[in-house]
C-alpha cells in the first residue's frame, strides 16, 4: 500500500483538537506547527492544506483490533533465554486495553512485580489480510508502516507456575503496550522491497533512566514481516489496524545477574533509529 | 447485573432483519415465533409487544472485543492431558474473528491438521470488569449470562515445536469459536449465589457424528467464574461482550488410542443442560 504520509502524527492541538498530520524528523513535536490529513482512518487519510500546531502526541492509533507479540525472534535473545531456535514465529496477544501512548505513564498493578521492559520494532497493519504466502505475496502490501513499542512484561506472571508457560496475560495488563511517536512509511523508513528479516537493518536502543539496557539491530531478527504475515493470516484474518510486536532484544531485566526489575518512577525510553523515541514511567501503585 | 432476557436468541427473520428476542425452552426455535427486544446491545435491551418468526439462529453475539480460553480447568482433563494441577487460570485469547454461529460451518485450512473439539461451558460479560475480588464482589454483577463453547483445536499446531508453547495460535483461525445457540440468564440457569465452581452443576457432551466423546458436569470446573475474574481483570479492563470459554473436560479427540482426529464432514455437537446444543460441521479445504 502507498499511504498518505511519510510519518504519521496523531496529536492533540491548542483547542484540544484531535488530528492526524505530518510529524518533522529530527525535531522535537511538541510545538510544532504540522500540516494536517483529513480523514479518520490512518489507512485512508487525504492531505490538506491545513495546519496545526502539536500540543500532546498522542497514541498513532486511538483503538486496536488486537496486538500481537513474536516471542523469541531476535537472535541474541534467544540465546540469552536459552531456549531452542523457533521453527516458526511464537506468538503471543495483547488486548485492545494494553494499548498507551508514548509518552503515557504506564500504571502497574502493585500484584504485578519482576517488571521488566522489551523494546521492539512494530508493523501496524494497513489492510486486511488472509492466506498471505511469503514470495508469492508482497509484505508492503499489507504494512501501513513501522512504530516503535515497549512489551511492558511481569515477569512473575508469565514463569510456568503462574501461566502454564502462557506468556500473554504476564503482557497483557492496561497499558502495557505503549507505541509512537509516529508511523513511518516504507518509503521514509528506507524500504522498497523487504523480502527477508534481515532488509531491515535499523539500531534498536533501550534505556532505564538514561542507562542502556539493550543494544541491538533489527536485522538480528530472526522472522520478518513476511514470515510473520504468513504465520498470522494461515487461515485467518489479521485487521488493518492490528499492531505486530515483532520481539525484543537481548538486554532484558530478567536475564541481569541479578535481575534489575523495573522499579515505580523509571523512566524507560525505546529508540529505534529512523523511528524515534518512546517514553513512559512506570507508576506501581 | 438483570438482564431483561432469560433465554437470549439473535436471529433472522422472514424479511431478513436480524433481532433479539425471547427464546422458548426445550423446542426447535426455527419457525417459532417470539417476543422481540429493541436494542442493539445485549447488555441494553428494552421488552417490547412485538414478535417476528425466526428463520435463521444467528451467533449470540455479532462480535466480540476479545475470547479468552481457560487452559486446565476440568479436573478429569488435568489427569487426561498429566499436567501439573495450576495455581492460577491458565489464560489463552481467541481474537475477534474465530467467533462463529451456533449451526455455522467451520472452515479449516488443509494447513491445520491433527483437528479436535473442545466441549465448553461459556459467560458472557455484560458489564466491564477492572480489579475484581471474589468475595468482595458478587460475580453475577457482571456476568450477562452462560452459553455453549466448541475452543477448535488444531493439536498440531498446539504442539510445542510449532507454537513455542503458547496456546492461542492453534485456537485461534477464523471461525474456531461457534457458540450459542442462546445466552441463558443466570435467574434462568438456576443460579443466585455463586461462590465456588461447584455451584454451577449441568451435564456437558459432545458427540462426533452422533457419538459421545465428552460426558463430564461442570461442577468438575477447577475454576470457577469468581476466580476467573479476579484472574482476568487483575490491573485489567474485561470489557462487556468478552466470551469467556471456561475450559473442557476430559474425552478430547487428542487423548484417544489412537487420537480420533476430526475429518472433513465431520458434525461436532456440544450439549449443555439448560442451555440447548451447538452443531458446527467440519469443512477442510
Amino acid at each position: 500500500m502507498s499511504p498518505s504520509f511519510q510519518r504519521l502524527v496523531r496529536f492533540r492541538d491548542t483547542q484540544g483538537k484531535v488530528h492526524y498530520g505530518e510529524a518533522p524528523e529530527n525535531k522535537e513535536l511538541v510545538g510544532t506547527q504540522v500540516t494536517i490529513y483529513t480523514g479518520d482512518d490512518p489507512w485512508d487519510l487525504r492531505p490538506s492544506t491545513q495546519t496545526a500546531k502539536i500540543v500532546e502526541v498522542l497514541c498513532p492509533l486511538p483503538s486496536v483490533p488486537i496486538m500481537y507479540g513474536i516471542g523469541m525472534n531476535y537472535k541474541g535473545h534467544i540465546e540469552e533465554v536459552k531456549f531452542p531456535v523457533p521453527q516458526h514465529p511464537v506468538i503471543f496477544t495483547k488486548p485492545p486495553d494494553a494499548l498507551a501512548g508514548p509518552y503515557d505513564a504506564i500504571p502497574v498493578d502493585s500484584r504485578c512485580t519482576n517488571m521488566d521492559y522489551e523494546g521492539e520494532l512494530c508493523v501496524v497493519i494497513g489492510a486486511d489480510c488472509k492466506n498471505f504466502i511469503k514470495g508469492a505475496h508482497n509484505p508492503l502490501d499489507y504494512v501501513l508502516g513501522w512504530t516503535i513499542g515497549n512489551d511492558v512484561s511481569s515477569r512473575f506472571w508469565q514463569e510456568p507456575p503462574q501461566s502454564g508457560n502462557r506468556h500473554g496475560y504476564a503482557k497483557s495488563f492496561d497499558k502495557f503496550a505503549p507505541i509512537g511517536p509516529v508511523i513511518v512509511s516504507a518509503e521514509a523508513v528506507g524500504i522498497r522491497n523487504y523480502a527477508h528479516a534481515g532488509d531491515l537493518d535499523l539500531q534498536l536502543r533501550t534505556l532505564v533512566n538514561g542507562e542502556e539496557r539493550q543494544n541491538s539491530r533489527t536485522s538480528d531478527l530472526l522472522f520478518g514481516i513476511g514470515d510473520i504475515l504468513e504465520h498470522l493470516s494461515r487461515g485467518t484474518t489479521v485487521r488493518k489496524g492490528t499492531v505486530i510486536m515483532t520481539g525484543t532484544p537481548n538486554g532484558v531485566a530478567a536475564f541481569m545477574e541479578p535481575p534489575r526489575w523495573l522499579r515505580s518512577g523509571d523512566v524507560v525510553e525505546v529508540e529505534i533509529e529512523g523511528l524515534g523515541k518512546i517514553r513512559n514511567t512506570m507508576v506501581i501503585s
